[in-house]
Parts: structure tokens; C-alpha cells; sequence
């Protein structure tokens, strides 16, 4: 992982985070000195929630401060616990009638600092109790002394343990739910690599060929390395055994039962992508119902306990049929105190999962198109073999382009030119060889190219073959009339070219000199005028080599600054339309 | 950037992602071949509104589509545009009787293309209109001709028409208010470094002496590279200029008025963490306030439009008042728009805010504490000279061996013990030097080591500390009389050391073997029962020296996994124990 930071000091870094934190939310209020987050509005005659540790593990704790959540948060220095007396400024920052409760994650200094301000509290008058969350099975039983480690599942038992107080429970209501639920986690997590904390000098970094499962959230190495790195089905499938194998003597911390309603917790630990993210939770929830025969009542994602911005996560399954067993509330109960709305971060993820609804009925099959059919009497038919072959030297001439096209994207634009390209040129072979030019109909040809343009390529070359190749086929539909009569082919082609660049130019305002595919397509079509195909291909060419000295105008390259002096490569989409052109003309 | 994916291969993520993405809402469906969110339970009766873009910038745009927001999302390729079929399958998903909305950020391809499948929509009948969203202010005016690129900015422009549309509002007014918004919008991005795209073998960095301004979110380079470094402070004044400074000829796109209600959203690229988002926030709070006038009534901050996992973050500052003049919506009735709860990812970040608090009401301080003073009966007196200069070698000991300490805490823990001690150690002599040791008062130091712990000193080291020497004064002062009277003070420190450990067992199950501070203390304090120094330093050498070969069992070292073979360093907390102690006798 990168060492770089916006902020390169940790000092003073906490405060003037949760300062930036609570901006969101006019009701939280900070106390500086004590690094407590508390909520203005919370309701004394209320349990009041509160939870803490270190930070670097945002939105944990001070992002869950809110209505039907957390009444207040502690946090200490990065990845370290707060101390007794910050604790203590918490509890009286929102006292209760009801009672207090701390809800900590199992970590010896949490435990100790909040099992010290537990003490002092309960001395001062407060009915203050504790629950201590544990939920990592990668250290087994017989590992460790100290007992499960603290994961994102903690998350889940503040959010049901928010909704009850919220609904007005009593401090032994909310207690004994929290208890219960918390003991019916399982989790575990895994990591690309370690974060950096800023102003460390030691980083501890994993080989690239390396997955560390059992990951802690404090950069601590994890149980296990993992080499070579597992397909991600191979790693979610251990993750999901030790987690769910009832077998394992030193695991199966948690009984499922078929039947059992249950909830998926995944936590982003703050630097792996969304897009990732999103694939994680579809791979975990089809290993779940096809290996577990377990299909989660609730789904949350997301950032829910970071570690900075490792590129790791969390996964947590918990049995609430399990949980409602040992309290006094039904599945059906808890389930609604985690559907609770509340004013924090959370709030995404709560609430839209009342309804129910099986997973398969959220995949929808669009209605086939239909078969599109040429009309003879528009059709411009030529030699099939020669159709064939030249549209098969351009598409190899554009594969063979790909890696410089991409390349020179990169340098100036998205670098998906090159594989745009590509993928169309791949598409239409697939095609020609289930005999798309055998009838030695161009009009079934541009069919297949909007086809494929409109389905398979994205990007703005995408977008602006699309347009050309709907106007041109028009164009050669509604001339081909003529063109058998008194005028020839190459000048239906001129014609038709000429249309559709007219079009495209009421979508985009490029012109020759713009650094775009126009100026290959716009000379070519100019000299095709002329009537031969050879000084058009010449046009095209000088047209593309231009592109290397001009200042970009227009798309991406825009952006990248307006120092005119450096060297560029060519515009890979004028480039690319070049090369397809002569890939034609050597098809002929 | 790491280039290390979870998916290494791009075939298939996209859709993958959109699976998993639309878990947590059982009324979203999608259309994989299209690529298409939609939300089942939209109201036709209502405006439909609909985004989408390039995938790789999730929340944007699938995580948007529910009640109040979007109807339905479309997506590319990773950075590419859908195709024009793919955007009509998604208008054609949630037609509606009012009309529908395309809403874009002004990018080549989805201008093209999203324009494209609005005319087919007209033409197959649909009441369809575009809004092209366009705030990043990097490139000026004179240097391209497509106009300002899309940021962040857009989703405050989908979040407030998405609430005029729930409300019930007609195509006009929506359409008006969006076009009215999202023309008083600035925006900027910065990054750290690029991401790497899944697959892509070109992979552009930065260097570690550069920032980039001006970054667009598909990893496109930036307008300008800022090298050196600048400080937060001074990357956020620039960032802040080139929004806001109306005398910029180049710029200057959006004025602002004193007294005009604005908004402040910040976007995470997707790699920055949470804790620095916070600091950010704070600074540009505290920077817009004092340099510009400006205090947002609405702060959003989050993951609004990522570009994978980049480490940069996009800032947009919106003038409300403004687009209320060009819209039939007042400011109040936008914001509450703004405020609407929806059940999409956004929901977190709105309807907080609607209740009026400055941000320096948000700030509390806690009261002092009293001072604490020492009972003269109860004390313990030594010579000033001796115990302020064994106090400042033991502080100098730990101070040398921070290093050591954190060196091996990296290997086996969080990394925090040694500079923890550090921190502690340095409390302990700014104390000296005000004096602390001059009235030889041993209840006064030891209280003052308490205050540092509870105050300073965080982490599982601070935590077993605190008790320590809470018990220990306590211990002290119960038993002084006695060591004046019949007994000695070195049976003092015996006794009270023993009572301190014993009552540390109360809270931590750790014994010697286990590898932690109690391999020092416990032989430590057992030796100093036959009341000779010397003695008791030797055996706690030798217990520190013996965690060497211990395996860990208690604190986080349990997690790194059972491999017993390998040659671990000491326990640093023993270590640190450890000399501590001997700079105790040195100073002797």
C-alpha cells in the first residue's frame, strides 16, 4: 500500500477529524479534550449506548452517534484505546435514567479502560453495565486466552441494541439483546495488504503474491498468509468454512439450523473499491445458499469499521433466530430495531430491508430485440469474398493497433480506446464467421456494426461510432437508388459518408484540428469525393499523423493541462479509424 | 497505488458488483444484460430520473436508485459510457406519466450517448429531456471547448431534483431546478495517486514528491502537478481559490454573495480514509469560513462518486440562493429537498442537517478537573535530588528504547507500545522540570504517573498502567504508617507492589508466560519481597529476556497465528518495564 497521506502527521490529526466529522450532523457536539462525540438531542429517559476505542477505524465509533444508535463515542489515538478518564467524560456527557451501557470490542486495552470507567462510573451513581464483543474465529479456541477478538460485528449489536432503547426497553432488555446477539456472530477478515498510519517509519507491507487471512483492524499481521493469492471464490470459501463449519473443534463458535433468519455484515476496511465491493457481496451471498443453505434476511455493505484505508474487509454472519432464543425479543423484533432509522452514517443500510423479496427476483431478463432483416430493395450488394476479407483485415488491423492505442490513451485520456477498438474488431470477426458476409449485403453489415457498437462498446468513441454508423447506413439506404442508376458506387460512398459525418456533427462539436477521430474520418470522407479510394486513404493518414501536434480541445485529453510543449502521441481514436481504413483498402 | 484487486480480472465485475450492490434493497432490480438498477417500487405518476455513467465510481450511480432519488441507474464499462441501448432499456424501465429525466456529468461519451437514447425515447414516445452536469472548474474557459467536466457536484443536482420529484413536482419544475442547481455548482479534485484498473497492464503513478489538481475520476491525469508537496493547509487554500475566486478571468463560474445559503460536498475517490476525510472537512470548514465568508448550511462528505480505490477526493462548494433565483423553488424548499430521506446510499448524509446549530456551538470543552493535592500523613518522602534523577534516567530509558520498541510492536502488535512509553516518558519530564520531585513527595509523582496514563497514554500498555498506579498509590498510602513505624520502606514497596499486581489480576488474566509487562512486574515485585534491589532488576531482566521465547497468548500478538518456530523479539511492554526500571537504580 502507498505511504502517502494528505495529512503526513498524526499530530493533531484525531481532533481535527472528528471535528470534520460531526460537521454532517448539527446535533452532535465534541468534546476536545476528551475526544467524546455525543448527541445534543439524545433522551435521558432513554438507555443510553456508548461505544469507543481507537481511532483510524472511521465511521466507527463517532460516525454511529445519533438518534436510535450511539447517545455518545470515545476515541483514542490511532489504533490505540482511549483512556479511562475520556471514558469517563463520555458516560457524563449522557447520563440516563434508564442506565448506561459500553459496548466494546474485545481488545485488552478497551476492556481495561472501559472496565476501569465501568468501575468509577458505577461509583459516581451511574447505572452503568458493559458487553464486551467478540466475533473473530481465526484464532480458535485453543489459541488464545483472551477469547474472540472484536470485528465489524460489533456494528450489528449496537444497531439492534440502538433500536431497542430507542423503542423504550429497559436497561435489562437492552442488555440481555445485546448479549445474546453478540454471542451469535462469526466473523472473520482478510487483507490485499497493510495500510500505512500516518507518520509510522515501520509499515509492514505482504508480498504481491501474498493474502493474509484472520486480519486484525489494527494493522496487526493476521493469522495466516496465503500464498499463491487463492481465486477470490478459493478465499471466500475458506472464509465461509471457518466461519460456518460446526466440525471444526476448534471453531463452529455459532450453530445454524435450517430455517435459522440471519444477517450478512460486510465491512469495507476502508481501501478496497465499491465496484469490488459490490462483486464481494454477490460472490459471498451464492457460496452462502448454494455450500450453506443460508440466505440473509439483511444485507449490509460497506464501511462499517475501517482500518485507515486498508484494502481488506470483514464478513460477518450472525443467527438471530439464535439470538432471539436467549432474550426477550422475537426475530421479528430485532429485526425491526435494525431496521430503525437513525441520523448517523448507518442509515444507508437500514431501513430498505423490511420488505421481503428473494434475491432471484432482484435479476431481471430484458425482452429479446428482434431480429433486424435487410430489405433487398435498399441493399447495396458487392463481392462476398472481398466483403469478407476486407472487414477481416481491418478488425486485425485494429487488434494489432490495441497496445499502442491503449498506451497513448493512457497518456492522455482513460486508456479504454485501445480495448474499445478491440472488442468491436472481435465482435464483427465472430460474426463474419457465422457467415455475416456471405449474402454480400453491406446494409447487414452496418446492421451488425450498430449492433455491436450500441452493445458491446461504451466510451466516447462508442458513442460517436454509434451515431455514424445508424447515419450511415441510412444514408446508403435511402441512395442506393440512384447509385444502381445513373450514379456509381464510389459515389454513393461519398454520399453516404458525407450524411453521416453532417449528422454526427449535430452531437459533437469536433472539427478537423480538434485531436479527435474526426480527423481521420472528416478528410477521408472529403477526399472519397474525388471519387478515389487511394488519395482517401492518404487523407486519412495525413489526417491521424496531425493529431500528434495538435493541443487537445476537446474529451479527456482536455484535462490533462495546457503544456503545448511536450510531445504527444497520436490521438488513439483517430489512429484507431486509420487503421481500420487501410486494414479495407488491403482487403480489396 | 497498490495495483492488488480482490477480482484481478475485469470479465464479469461489472455485473458481479451490481448484484452484490443491489443486495441491501430487495425492491431494486436489475437488468444484467442492460446493466440496469431500477427501483420496482418508483411511482409512474412521478418524475423518473435517471443517471449513470462509467462503473469504477460506485455509490455513482447504482448505489442512487430508490425512493426520492433515482429511478433507475445505467452502467458501463469500468470509466467507459453505456450504450445508447442499454440507456433506453433503462428509460424504458421506469416510464412515467410526468416524464423522464436523463441527468449526465459532462463527459464525451455519456453526452453522446445518453443524447442519442433521449431522441430514440422521444421518438418511441417518452417525455424526455437531458441535463448535462458540468462543475469541475480545473480547466478554464479558454482552454476547451466541451465546457466544464462533470464531479461530484451532480449528485447534490440528482439529490434535490430527486426530492422536487417526490414532492410531486411537474417535469418543468423538476427540470428547471435541476438546470438551475447544477449551474451554481464549483468543483475541484486532488489526488495522492492514481488507481489501477483491474486488468489494465498500463498503470500511470505519481511520484512521492507530487500531488496532482485538477484529477478527473477515471484516472485520467490531472490538469497541474503540484511538486514539492504542498501542506493540507496550502493544497486546500488552492483548492479554494480556483473554486471561488470571482477575478479569475479564466474562471470565476459561480459568484457568491455574502448572506447566500451554500452547500459543501466532499467526495472520497475511494482510498483516502475516513480519518483523513474528517480532517479535510475541517479544514475546509475553518479555511471557507475565514477566507472566503462562507458557512455551508449543508456539509455532505463520503464516497459520492469514487474512481475506484484513488487516494484523492473531489470538493464542491453549491450557492443555493443563487439557483433558487433561476428556478420556481425558494431556498428553504431546496434544501428540504436535499433533506428528503431516501432509501439509498445517500441517506446518511441527508435530513441530519435541517435543524439550525453553528459549527462552533458543535464544539464543547470538558470542565477541568480539580486539582489534586496530597495528604502530608499519608505520604511517602524521599530525597528531591535522588528521586528526581532516578525519574529522569527511567524516562531516559524509554525514551532510548522507543525505537527498539516499536520496531518489534510492528512485528507482533499495533506498533504503538513504544511510542506509547514515549509519550509518557516526555510527560513525565516536562513535570520534573515544573518541579514535581522538589518536595520529595513520592503520593505526589504517583499521582501525577496516574494523570499522564489516563490522559496521555492509550493503547492495552496504558490501560494495565493506569491500574497499576492507581493501586499502587493507593497501596502506598494505606500502608505508610507502618513503614515509618515497625517496618521499612523497602517492606513498603514490597507490600504496596504486591497489593498493586494483585489487584491488576482483577482485570487482566495475564501471568508470568504469557508474554506481556507481567513477565517483568510479577518477578520484579516477587524478588523485591526479600527487600533487595538489586535483586529484583536482576529478575526482571530475566523475565523480560524470557518472553524472547514465549508464545504470545493474551493481547493482540495472539493473532499473527501459531507458528511457534520462528524467533520472535522480547514483549515490548515487558521490555519497556524492564528499563525502566534499571533507569530507576541508575538514577539511584
Amino acid at each position: 500500500m502507498s505511504k502517502r497521506h494528505l495529512f503526513e502527521s498524526p499530530d493533531g490529526l484525531v481532533n481535527k477529524a472528528l471535528r470534520g466529522i460531526i460537521a454532517y450532523n448539527p446535533s452532535l457536539s465534541l468534546d476536545e479534550a476528551n475526544r467524546v462525540v455525543f448527541d445534543t438531542a439524545y433522551d435521558r429517559s432513554k438507555v443510553s449506548i456508548i461505544s469507543g476505542g481507537g481511532s483510524g477505524h472511521e465511521p466507527a465509533w463517532s460516525g454511529y452517534v445519533g438518534k436510535n444508535l450511539l447517545a455518545a463515542s470515545v476515541a483514542g489515538d490511532i489504533f490505540a484505546s482511549p483512556s479511562t478518564k475520556q471514558i469517563l467524560a463520555g458516560i457524563d456527557a449522557v447520563p440516563s435514567d434508564k442506565g448506561t451501557i459500553l459496548v466494546v470490542t474485545n481488545y485488552t486495552g478497551d476492556c481495561l479502560h472501559f472496565g476501569l470507567a465501568n468501575e468509577k462510573a458505577i461509583a459516581r451513581g451511574h447505572k452503568s453495565r458493559m458487553i464486551i464483543c467478540g466475533d473473530d474465529v481465526s484464532v480458535g479456541r485453543q489459541g488464545s486466552l483472551v477469547g474472540r477478538r472484536g470485528l465489524a460485528g460489533q456494528l450489528g449489536v449496537l444497531k439492534v441494541m440502538g433500536g431497542a432503547s430507542g423503542a423504550g426497553a429497559t436497561l435489562d432488555q437492552v442488555y440481555d439483546l445485546g448479549v445474546a446477539f453478540s454471542q451469535q456472530i462469526v466473523s472473520i477478515a482478510a487483507t490485499l495488504d497493510h495500510c500505512h498510519v500516518p507518520g509510522r517509519t515501520e509499515h509492514g507491507m505482504l508480498g504481491s503474491d501474498e493474502v493474509e487471512l484472520g486480519t486484525g483492524p489494527h494493522n496487526e499481521p493476521g493469522y495466516q498468509k496465503l500464498s499463491p493469492v487463492p481465486s477470490p471464490e478459493e478465499l471466500i470459501h475458506k472464509i465461509l468454512k471457518y466461519c460456518l463449519d460446526e466440525n471444526d473443534p476448534n471453531r463452529g463458535y455459532v450453530n445454524f439450523t435450517p430455517g435459522d433468519e440471519t444477517m450478512l455484515l460486510v465491512s469495507n476496511f476502508g481501501g478496497m473499491s465499491h465496484l469490488e465491493m459490490g462483486a464481494l457481496v454477490d460472490e459471498l451471498l451464492e457460496q452462502l445458499a448454494r455450500d450453506w443453505n443460508i440466505e440473509p434476511v439483511r444485507v449490509v455493505a460497506g464501511p462499517l469499521e475501517t482500518s485507515l484505508n486498508a484494502p481488506a474487509f470483514s464478513v460477518s454472519v450472525i443467527n438471530v433466530t439464535a439470538a432471539a432464543k436467549n432474550c426477550s425479543y422475537s426475530v421479528e423484533e430485532i429485526k425491526a430495531f435494525f431496521d430503525v432509522r437513525t441520523n448517523t452514517y448507518w442509515e444507508s443500510m437500514a431501513g430498505s430491508q423490511a420488505q421481503q423479496r428473494s434475491r432471484q427476483q432482484q435479476f431481471v431478463h430484458a425482452p429479446l430485440e428482434p431480429k433486424k432483416t435487410v430489405d433487398d430493395a435498399k441493399d447495396l450488394k458487392i463481392d462476398p469474398a472481398t466483403l469478407d476479407s476486407m472487414l477481416r483485415r481491418a478488425c486485425a488491423a485494429l487488434v494489432k493497433a490495441e497496445p499502442d492505442l491503449t498506451k497513448w490513451d493512457t497518456v492522455m485520456g482513460d486508456g479504454d480506446c485501445g480495448e474499445t477498438l478491440k472488442t468491436g474488431a472481435n465482435y464483427l470477426v465472430a460474426a463474419l464467421d457465422a457467415n455475416l458476409a456471405a449474402g454480400g449485403s453491406v446494409i447487414a453489415v452496418l446492421q451488425e456494426l450498430e449492433d455491436i457498437v450500441e452493445s458491446k462498446m461504451g466510451g466516447t468513441l462508442g458513442g460517436i461510432l454509434g451515431i455514424f454508423f445508424v447515419s450511415l447506413r441510412t444514408a446508403v439506404e435511402q441512395n442506393v437508388d440512384q447509385a444502381m442508376g445513373s450514379e456509381g458506387v464510389p459515389e454513393l460512398w461519398a454520399k453516404a459518408l458525407k450524411i453521416a459525418l453532417d449528422n454526427l456533427g449535430r452531437y459533437t462539436p469536433a472539427k478537423v484540428g480538434d485531436r479527435t477521430v474526426m480527423d481521420t474520418l472528416i478528410p477521408f470522407a472529403d477526399a472519397m469525393a474525388t471519387g478515389n479510394f487511394d488519395e482517401a486513404i492518404e487523407a486519412a493518414v495525413k489526417g491521424a499523423e496531425a493529431t500528434k501536434t495538435m493541443t487537445p480541445r476537446l474529451g479527456r485529453a482536455t484535462y490533462v493541462g495546457a503544456d503545448t510543449s511536450k510531445v504527444l502521441p497520436p490521438d488513439p481514436g483517430a489512429w484507431g479509424a486509420m487503421v481500420a481504413i487501410q486494414g479495407l483498402k488491403e482487403g480489396l
